[in-house]
């Protein structure tokens, strides 16, 4: 036998043994045909080049659309300037952690108690693999990322009004819904009523596919068993030894599952958006927005309340408070990127055309609200088996989040309580912060009734009361795009707009990020070619 | 407007708060009555009291199996000693990384050139989420998990023989099978071709979950648009600010799509071994198992290769050869755990009645190979936007699994670039190592052309070249099982055996852990009860 060991040998012997094993041919054919589709409109990192010497610009917002513009512009040779409302970077790209105290619209203060290592992220919290942007900059800032689970099978599906209220696994109503129309689809076909759609060939073939599929017998049945248990979990599951049997789990009934709509939440993860692979970043989202910071932190100005943008011919002049001295200020450039988002930008005075004006007065803001609840001990993975992902309800709360790090730690540990949108999140925003907090351990607790006796606190976030966005992003409808979106993004003189709100990808860090992007490559060449 | 803070705000006002908002009956009962399925036959951390004093027991393999024995036997209070043929602990829950040697049945070694850091897991590398009694191992010893990534949207799935030999990314194939799905069962219902097995209701509640769960416009059909390519992803993805506006991908046409039976993979993450959430130790398998060995090193003997297993009524004799002498040994004790795999057991002298003889030498061994692959860069990250999971392919090398940690990260990284099964892992097996390489990096080359490129190095593991299993794991049978799995479990005098072969759940180390566990159990009360 060969005594060959393969660190002996060398990367030419190696292509010849696969020219040997395969044909060199076939596997140069492979490595010049092969395209990878486009899964970004990120092209990679810009270059702007050639910028005129002293040129300044002002950038209004410290979110990552503003940090992303700072970074860029002064990579590129600018003299930049960034004002920001908050006392902090990041915007809506924000982490709360154990310390932090935040006062919203209305006045209600919030402190935050989590212990040590945990937080909410109130905003963004997950960042999937096709946001080659924001994963960009991660990358080159050496922002960790661990993987964000969005589908738990072994998570719930809850309705108040299905199955006595009880949650159902997701394991459970995926395997089911799926093989009950494997089943019927694989009735229809047998009574060839697809006969005008699907050849005998493909009928063949369909069916073959739908029993693996499935989980069907050899007859196409879906049944209690072996087969539909190895996904839906058994009633007794296999052991070691002379441990007892495995016992199979019986099927939840075709029609109640159909009544119950639990199946309205099995396709979540098969949206692009929250598709597998998906992160976030170690820590809290806000360390990507942190590690921009730190990059050009001499240029950011904190606490600083624009209250009007003028520019003419020579320049741009920004407005603002000081909020720590209550003193008006004023902030000069040669150029402005402004990325506040529409809904304080409309309340602002600015001396843009009427194009842009009605763009920013034109669109308005979703809500939405988040609760972070702390709990003694991680029950959702002790007494549950539930490492991640998301439990879907019914109820206003809505979902339920579990933590996607620090699986199997002891000690305390923060949920995602209660993930808000539409009608539903203005009425939990309009209630204090506290009943805030109590209706989600309310609501929670029809799920898992462990949140009375392990609840610690909790921190309840609702963006309709936000002071530095008055909402959670841009709601733009295909009529508004149609009428003002391209309004919005034209350089208007010396200004240019960027943020989600200017970006086909609302709500995303990713829209902040290329829209970012695509602002100052069009300000810039503008600069350049005047 | 309340300026109430959550941190002034006690539990009990919280509690009233709930049952304010809820009523605390409906708490209470929802409290009291909800159940937690069972999610594994581990029942916590086992319990052997009373062990009588100086009590010896002799436990045979320092994998999974030897060690949990070891580990609960000595916390029992047992005298245990162990001895392991490998210079190492763990058995198959085994982790190669830069530096290490083997040598495989027939003579060729093979020397590890991984750079720091990375490794193969040549055996296990997954922990599913029901797998309660490795997980709990993990929990107590600290060791850290994190997520395995089993489904990745953004991988592919490849056939030789089907779109031109070009690999599809499976969020592509899922959708428009989904689609295809879905179009057709809502065809046969509004041809009322089922009828006899729907009611209207349902029928009708079954088209509006189709429609959502098949990606399908409001009349039941599938199409290139917004709606699929949410899901399959667009050929121009949306953009920020002016970039291009967002283009719609096209479908894969569904009679090549069925005859290319790419869909035999879609349904891998659905099996509960595979479901998310699924995990991996930090740094490589073995930790799990080192972090056993560590709690008993005093107790284990390695390069012990046992040759005769005596026993009679005053206890038992293990002969054994210490492979770095080359002098034969004795060990005795009072009792003794065998976890030596059947392949290996069925050659060794062994005083047993004739039911377990028969059992040991009934049971055939299925083999595997899994070959890492070390190259310069994570080509797949930074051009195909994959991170971590599976890319399937009917090519022999069945798998490609990317890392599913240091995502983003610069420098060498290592692949599975193989992990075949059956025949096709035996005539893999039958080459040199280096040659399975060249196989390997040739068919993986179809779907990667970088790998010519960027190729390092690798290490190649032919299960049944183990000289430690001469095999991958017991492959039962129904008719097996029914045979002969009690016998092979029963205490035989004073020996009793454990390991996944002695489980119902083959291959998985969490079959070594239950079994272990039930066999100390037994054995224990059979040491107690006399």
């Amino acid at each position: 036998m060969s005594r060959m060991t393969t660190n002996t040998m060398s990367r030419r012997h190696l292509l010849t043994l696969i020219g040997k094993n395969l044909g060199a041919a076939a596997m140069m054919q492979g490595m010049g045909t092969l395209g990878f589709a486009a899964a970004s409109t990120y092209a990679g990192p810009i270059r702007l080049d050639g910028a005129p010497k002293g040129t300044q610009i002002l950038v209004l917002g410290a979110g990552m659309a503003g940090l992303v513009a700072a970074f860029e512009l002064r990579n590129a040779g600018y003299h930049v300037q960034v004002l920001e409302y908050n006392d902090r970077a990041g915007g809506r790209a924000w982490t709360v952690r154990g310390g932090d105290r935040y006062t919203e619209l209305g006045g209600a203060t919030q402190s935050c108690d989590f212990a040590d290592g945990l937080y909410l992220n109130p905003g963004p919290w997950r960042i999937p693999y096709h946001h080659q942007g924001v994963l960009d900059y991660a990358k080159r800032l050496k922002v960790s990322l661990e993987p964000f689970i969005q589908v738990n099978y072994n998570a719930y599906l809850h309705s108040t009004d299905a199955f006595d209220g009880k949650p159902q696994r997701f394991r459970a109503v995926q395997t089911d819904y799926q093989g009950y129309i494997a089943e019927l689809l694989s009735k229809a076909i047998r009574k060839d009523a697809l006969d005008d759609a699907l050849s005998a060939e493909d009928a063949h073939l369909l069916l073959e596919s739908l029993r693996q599929w499935g989980a069907l017998d050899r007859d196409g049945g879906y049944q209690a068993g072996r087969r539909s248990s190895e996904r839906r979990g058994f009633a007794t599951a296999h052991g070691g030894g002379l441990m007892p049997k495995a016992v199979p789990s019986n099927l939840l009934p075709r029609d109640p599952l159909l009544a119950s709509r639990l199946w309205q939440w099995l396709s979540s993860g098969n949206e692009q958006d929250f598709q597998s692979s998906i992160f976030q970043p170690v820590g809290g989202m806000d360390r990507i927005a942190h590690a921009l910071h730190s990059q050009v932190a001499s240029a950011v100005v904190f606490n600083a309340r624009v209250t009007a943008i003028l520019q003419d011919e020579q320049g741009v002049t920004v407005r603002y408070t000081d909020t720590t001295t209550r003193t008006e200020r004023n902030a000069h450039a040669d150029w402005l990127v402004c990325t506040i988002p529409l809904s304080i930008l409309s309340q602002i005075d600015m001396a843009v055309g009427p194009d842009m004006r009605a763009a920013i007065d034109a669109v308005p803001y979703e809500t939405s609200v988040k609760i972070g609840l702390q709990f003694g001990r991680r029950f959702w993975e002790e007494d549950e088996q539930i490492y991640g992902g998301i439990t879907h309800t019914d109820l206003p709360i809505s979902t339920i989040g579990y933590p996607a790090t620090g699986y199997g730690s002891t000690g305390p540990a923060v949920l995602l309580g209660a993930y808000m949108w539409g009608p539903a999140s203005y009425e939990m925003g309009a209630l204090p912060p506290a009943e805030r907090i109590a209706v989600a351990l309310s609501q929670g607790g029809q799920i898992h009734p462990q949140y009375a006796r392990e609840y610690q606190n909790g921190f309840a976030m609702s963006w309709s009361r936000s002071p530095f966005t008055n909402g959670c992003f841009a709601a733009w409808t295909d009529a508004l795009r149609e009428a003002h979106y391209a309004n919005l993004c034209q350089i208007d003189g010396r200004i240019v707009l960027a943020g989600e709100h200017a970006s086909h990808i609302p709500a995303w860090q990713e829209g902040a990020v290329l829209s970012s992007l695509d602002a100052i490559t069009r300000l810039h060449r503008r600069i350049v070619n005047g």
